[in-house]
This record gives structure tokens, C-alpha cells and sequence, in this order.
């Protein structure tokens, strides 16, 4: 059973999901799990036919046949060791030595990318990244009509670097009971800057990078691919809206089709560029209640996971990058694909 | 030549220190290396006999053999690749497109904690351990006396996934010429805490983890070693001193040996009950000018590193635990060293 506890140096919640491993003693193997011990193809619960292997779907894109079988295109399910679960209640609690949590209340979803084992999103046909995008839109705004939430973290592990667990092309889905505390910082940031400037200050961030040009490594009529200027990690890419929304949930539909071919194409890039580098993938939205605000701008980052952080990072907070992004942005434009 | 970006949207500062490798291009390679790759003793550049492949150290303690020699017992040289360096100022400058840096002005030392490339801390003397802390005290006594340098972070990175480059047992210390938001927010917290209460927050959470027992792996006369309530990650610990301390340059000299036996300790039982798991340690103090304030203890954190943090962490900025610290302390408390 999930909870969360309050960590009352930082302010930070940390959700505690110990039923994902049993016992202190088994961690350690956990830890030492590579990827090549994982389920290949032959024994796994993501590719059709093993539908049964899952919790039942809570939704798919499918070609009529029923739910739960195959004939599907993206498939949502329901985590199977979820960090946050839809069954808890958020109420804030405090034991009696006078330490505080609450109960693990959320949702943690698995959105299948397509029925193939091997192809990884970069691969896959636009219409297929579409897919995906459509059904993580779907299920955020879905999810954001319980109110309990307020907010959902949208993110992809790739590669065993990047935290990944099963190796079938899939993304993940994390509704929160706490506004993070980094979102906080962010939103923040955000509005301080709007009452003295009464400017976004993601929209003025992405004017000065594209005047700059250095650091942009796509532009579409709809959406820019940007390495920022004060990346944290080496080819960390951005891509942001030309619009103002604050939320994922806001895009209309009609612009998903430009958002999956220049998703498709800087995962490419990076794909081809830097040998297939394992990566995470978040998309940031603004918290419950800031979707129509003029602060704040939606966006993507991929993180490719090419350094290890270490004490310094860990213990101050502050990032050491070793790769200047406008170097990074010069040689993802030249990468072909 | 290393240098800070100021993040506009989180308000961190980025360190850029791009001559730690040259190309893009190689980077690749550098994140694939491992550590069997990894120069053992005879081409190790930290073993006694090998000083003239380091930089010339700028400490040491040794038995009255000239500097850059052998016959040292512990020895502190420049990193070979410093994140920031003290020859840079640390003038807040902004380029001409209007984003904002500063001259990578810093001190980035490695300490080699003793001539024998094989033996890690934890199976060292006593002795040892605290001739390693005596080391690190005054290295950062002496680096504090230069008022450009806003705190200094003390780490140690053992393993592969906790980002170690040298097998040689060493820590490193870097000196930042800004206060790391992290630190901020602690402090910030902290002294809010007071003002509401008068009482130093720390102390009241040792108070607290003291009078429920379950999480305390260790105590002695002057430290206590507890799993945080709040633990980030899996058998997170932490040493705290009984005293009020906000700067680990204020512990006594006379306590050294006590907190050289609590480490030991601590790091020989992670050692035996995990096998010798990959982790970060680091020494959270206090920044510049508040030395002396009552909000604040300085504390050791060491960080197993048997998860990765993975997108939604990223994302977040949100930590997932799958260890109930209780249920860890248990654990250690029986492991017999």
C-alpha cells in the first residue's frame, strides 16, 4: 500500500511504494537486474496475445475486436507495481512521534506504443507517434477530471540507463495527490516573472533562442525543438509550442500530427547521432487550476542519460554539464535522417 | 574554461565545464566506458610512486618525505579535470542575446584517502578514516578563508553507478562560487522553522527519530546515524552530531575519532548487508555567513545507489522509495561487522 511521506528539511513529498520489492535483503538483487535478463519477446506481457498477462486495459486504440485481446494499436494498462494507486484516499495525516504522510493516491498507468516488441518510437511512422501523443492526451485529461490530482507526469524510460524495466516500446503515466515540489519552484518562478514583467517567461526564453538560432535544432509552423541554454545535461532537447498553454491536456488535436513529426524526428537525430543513447522523456505541464494562466508554457524534455550524476550533483542540487548545447544543437543538425 | 548559466525557469546554475571531454561526437564513448575499463594499479595515477602524474598536490599528510612523492598517508591534489577552477572570477556577466553567466570560479580538489589502491574506507583503520576527515576539515577550512566561494560540497563517488571514474578510493570537494539552490531551500526552511518555533529543526527531527528508535542504525557519545523518515532512496543514511553545528569546519577536532568510528561502522555495514553496494556520500553544511546560526546542522548523507532514478523523477523532481526506512535499519542493526 503506497503512501507518502513528508520530508520536513526540503518540504519535498517521497512516495514510498514498498511492494515493489519484498524485503530489504532482495533489493540488491533487484539493483543488479540488467536488461538482458528481461522478457524477450517469447515471454512478454506487452505484445498481443499476452493481453492476460496484464491487469485489464483501461484503454486502447483498437480495430473493433474486444477489449483485453489482441487487435489493439496503443494499449493503456494499469501498472502492475504502481507507485501511486486511484484507491487510496490523498487525506494528510501525522503519526505519533509527529512525523507527517498521507496515503498514496494517484494513478500510474503504462501506455503500450504500439504492438511491436523491437521498434523503437523514432522508428515507428508518424502516424503511430500520433497515436501515442493522442492517447497520453486522452488519459491526462481524463485523469485531470478527478480532482484529487493535481498534476500528471507524463514520461518515457529508454534504455536501461534511463531506468527502464521492460524492454517493449512503452511509456508511463504518473498522477500526483501534491503539486511537486519542483513544479512549485517552476510555477513560481513563472509568476514572479509575469508581475514584474507581465510577460510568459517560457515564450520570452523561446524568442531569445530562436534570435539566437545556435541552440535550435528544428522549427515547424506549430512547435520548436531547442537545446536550452542552461541544459542540465548533455543534448538535452526541448520541444516547446509557438502558442501559449500552460497544459499538455490544451493542445488541440489538430496539432498533434506537427508535434509527432518533430518528436519522431528529434528522437531520430538522437537515435542515429548518438547511437541509439538511452534517454528519459517528461512532459511538463502546469498544476490544477493553472491551465488557462499566461505564465507558464507546456513542454517536452528529453534527457539522454549519457553522464552519470554524482555526490556533488546529488548533494548540491547543481548540475555539472559537459557538452556546451549550442556544440550539441550543431551536430544534431547535421545528423541525417 | 568552465562556466555558470543561470537557468532562468528554476533559478539553478548550471556548471559548464566542456573540457572534461572535447567533442560531442565523444561522449558517446565516454558514457560507455566502464569500470573495467578503468586503469588499475599499475597505471593507476593515485598509487604511491606515481605523484608526477598528477597535478602537485596542495596537501597532504605524510611522514617527512619532500611533497610529491611517495611516503604519503593521505594526499589532496587538483582534479585533473576541474568542474570550476580558482583561477576564474566570479563576475555575473550576461552575453549579448541577454542570458546570464558567470566565470566557472570554484575549487575542484580530490583527496586520495590512502596509498592502497584495493582497500576500500570502510575496511580501513579507524585511524584512517579519520585521518581522511582531518584532511577534508582542513581543506575546507582553508578554501572558506577565500570569500569568493559560497560553500563547499564534500562527496565521495564509490562505483560505477554512483559515477566514479577511478577505482583508487578518493573523495573530491568543489567549492561554489554561488549558493546552490538546494542549499537555499534547506535554509530557507530552516529558518522559517525557527521563526515560528525557536528550535532548530534538525535537532528537533533528531530528537524525534531518537525518542521512536526504529530508524536508528547507530549512536554514540557524540553522533547519531539514522534512516530518514523521509528517506529518498533505499537505506539512505545520514550521521548527525549531537551538538549544534552548521559547518561540518566547526566539528572539535577532538570528535573526529568518534565520527571516524560511526562511519566506519555505517559504511562496513552497507558493505557487508548490501555486498558492497555502489554509493555517494556527501557532507551537507551550511553556506557562507551562517556558520554560526542556529537553524542548521551539518550532516553526512550516503546514498546507495541500487535504484536509477528514472522520468517521472526527473520530471518531478520527486523520489520514488521501494524501502520502508524502518524496515532497512532493521536490517543493518542485525548485520554484524
Amino acid at each position: 500500500m503506497p503512501i507518502l511521506r513528508f520530508d520536513a528539511t526540503t518540504h519535498d513529498w517521497v512516495i514510498f511504494a514498498p511492494s515493489r520489492v519484498r524485503r530489504p535483503r532482495e533489493i540488491r538483487k533487484e539493483a543488479g537486474a540488467s536488461l538482458a535478463a528481461l522478457p524477450e519477446e517469447a515471454a512478454c506481457p506487452f505484445c498481443p496475445g499476452k493481453e492476460s498477462l496484464t491487469p485489464p486495459e483501461i484503454y486502447a486504440l483498437r480495430n473493433g475486436n474486444s477489449a483485453n485481446g489482441p487487435g489493439w494499436n496503443v494499449r493503456v494498462i494499469p501498472n502492475k507495481f504502481p507507485a501511486l494507486r486511484i484507491e487510496e484516499t490523498p487525506e494528510r495525516l501525522e503519526d505519533d512521534q509527529g512525523f507527517r504522510y498521507m496515503g498514496g493516491c494517484g494513478a500510474h498507468e503504462v501506455i503500450i506504443e504500439s504492438p511491436d516488441h523491437r521498434t523503437a518510437l523514432a522508428h515507428q511512422p508518424v502516424a503511430q507517434v500520433e497515436a501515442v501523443l493522442r492517447t497520453l492526451q486522452a488519459r491526462f485529461v481524463d485523469l485531470m477530471r478527478d480532482s484529487r490530482f493535481q498534476t500528471i507526469v507524463l514520461f518515457k524510460n529508454h534504455g536501461e540507463r534511463a531506468g527502464t524495466s521492460l524492454r517493449h516500446p512503452h511509456c508511463q503515466l504518473i498522477a500526483t495527490p501534491v503539486v511537486p515540489r519542483l513544479l512549485r519552484v517552476r510555477h513560481q518562478i513563472a509568476t514572479d516573472y509575469f508581475d514584474l514583467t507581465g510577460k510568459c517567461l517560457y515564450r520570452v526564453l523561446l524568442d531569445l533562442e530562436t534570435a539566437a538560432e545556435r541552440r535550435v535544432l528544428l522549427s515547424n509552423e506549430h512547435f520548436v525543438a531547442v537545446l536550452p541554454y542552461a541544459s542540465h545535461v548533455p543534448f538535452e532537447t526541448w520541444i516547446l509550442p509557438r502558442e501559449p498553454q500552460a497544459s499538455f491536456g490544451s493542445v488541440p488535436p489538430s496539432r498533434l500530427t506537427s508535434l509527432a513529426e518533430m518528436m519522431k524526428t528529434v528522437l531520430l537525430k538522437l537515435y542515429v547521432g548518438l547511437d541509439n543513447p538511452d534517454f528519459n522523456l517528461t512532459v511538463n505541464s502546469c498544476a490544477r487550476g493553472d491551465e488557462d494562466e499566461p505564465y507558464f508554457m507546456w513542454h517536452i524534455a528529453i534527457l539522454p542519460r549519457l553522464a552519470t550524476p554524482a555526490g556533488f550533483e546529488l548533494g548540491s542540487g547543481m548540475s555539472i554539464n559537459t557538452v556546451m548545447p549550442e556544440e550539441a544543437a550543431e551536430f544534431l543538425r547535421e545528423v541525417r535522417v
